[in-house]
């Protein structure tokens, strides 16, 4: 396929390299800023731009990988074209792209995708959504082309995984950070906790997370729980956090829903 | 060296199995269920009881592997033998030990162990306290015999270890739970999730959490957080975390410590 993509970060780095390495053709990079655009375009073999109207029409898909806030003025300038265009955004809906364009799709990878590290894409999840049939089955074949976890999912949906990965990836990087901030305090590296966060996230790999969950909470130890509460006693928002998460724990909301 | 390992639990049977592997002779198992303590007698070739006053004095060291409130009880009953004794425990201080035998120390390991879940040991940090440098050295040699991360840690670090392994490991595998709870009842399956959460983890190895940190709070995404408290409108507690954990991420009170 011949493939042009709107953007220059973190999405539209990664999913432009698994497409050219999966013998994709890729026509253009457009970013506003034309270094970033020029970085991009040299490594998947385009041309770089950053005006919008110097688009080529001599491509079959537009992927458009730009802020979210950005999606619906990019898709409108895109619209004469008349070409496959799709978005890659957990957070918006389709119709950000059908307003303008009827032969719009999805295509959201869920994973935490930085420049600088390394992915490999045959893992990550890509989330499909079609304007109509056809558009799906085309976006489905293309995505199985670079990854082995392709699903199809409704805006509705890809909006709740989105709201999902804050919860299963942000805000454990976070915690990962406090603890981090609780050893820097009292002369101990971070390097000691990275075996242990390692192991956590490969113990749900095969289990559900209510089967591995360990420490005093699920163990209702209160003597434990009181200790640490005193220990946080200087920074009020981590012993608030340690209280919320800790009675999420004990009221064990998690385990009602088990299935795989 | 001859150990004998006070316990039967997650703990105490992958300490045994990695010291048996590491060359060293188990002696015997105690656990007060019969059938626990000959199950891991067994597969270290040591002798199963389920009385104390059945010790064997032929051994170099005792390993109190036990609840952390048993721990003080059983230490009284070994005393009379003058042991080298040590817990496992991150959480008791090694006075509990030197209380009621001087020869004492803590072979604390910093690691999320189940009995179903093979780990291998080489990695787990190991945390260790001496009553005194003799005691310390003895210990910091056997640890490093099955394990190339062994830290020198005194009591009041290893209770910080233990609090931030809570906010490392327990909150997080939690937050696992919250997002699979999210997908279900969205008839969608946590083994979309599992590739990134793996990938969170993975990212921190080499990194820290605040370089690699995502999301919308990071980026002060006001609409998309608004749109996602609004998706968990009917989940007071969800509701209550994400804006704790979105607030500590936008703070960025995570910065400051950034030594490895």
């Amino acid at each position: 396929m011949r493939i042009s993509i709107i953007g220059s970060g973190n999405v539209a780095t990664h999913l432009a390299a698994a497409l050219k390495n999966a013998g994709h053709r890729l026509v253009q990079v457009y970013s506003r800023d034309i270094q970033n655009a020029a970085l991009l375009a040299y490594h998947v073999g385009a041309e770089a731009i950053d005006d919008l109207n110097h688009v080529s029409s001599e491509t079959d898909l537009f992927v458009i990988s730009v802020k979210d806030d950005a999606i619906p003025a990019v898709a409108r300038e895109l619209a004469s074209y008349h070409k496959l265009t799709v978005h890659t955004s957990g957070a918006v809906d389709l119709a950000a792209l059908t307003d303008v364009n009827p032969k719009s799709g999805v295509f959201y990878p869920l994973q935490t995708l930085s420049k600088n590290k390394e992915v490999d894409f045959l893992t990550v999840p890509l989330c499909i959504e079609g304007a109509d049939e056809e558009i799906t089955t085309t976006l489905l074949q293309l995505a199985q082309t670079i990854s082995n976890n392709v699903y199809r999912v409704n805006s509705e949906q890809r909006k709740i995984l989105h709201l999902a990965a804050v919860f299963a990836c942000n805000f454990p990087n976070y915690l990962y950070g406090v603890a981090q901030k609780l050893l820097g305090a009292n002369n101990m590296g971070f390097e000691m906790l990275r075996p242990l966060i390692l192991e956590t996230a490969q113990k749900v790999q095969e289990r559900l997370p209510a089967e591995v969950q360990t420490g005093p909470a699920v163990r209702k130890d209160e003597n434990t729980m009181a200790a640490h509460l005193q220990m946080l006693n200087g920074e009020p928002d981590f012993e608030q956090l340690y209280k919320l998460l800790s009675q999420g724990i004990i009221k064990n909301d998690i385990a009602q829903h088990g299935h795989k």
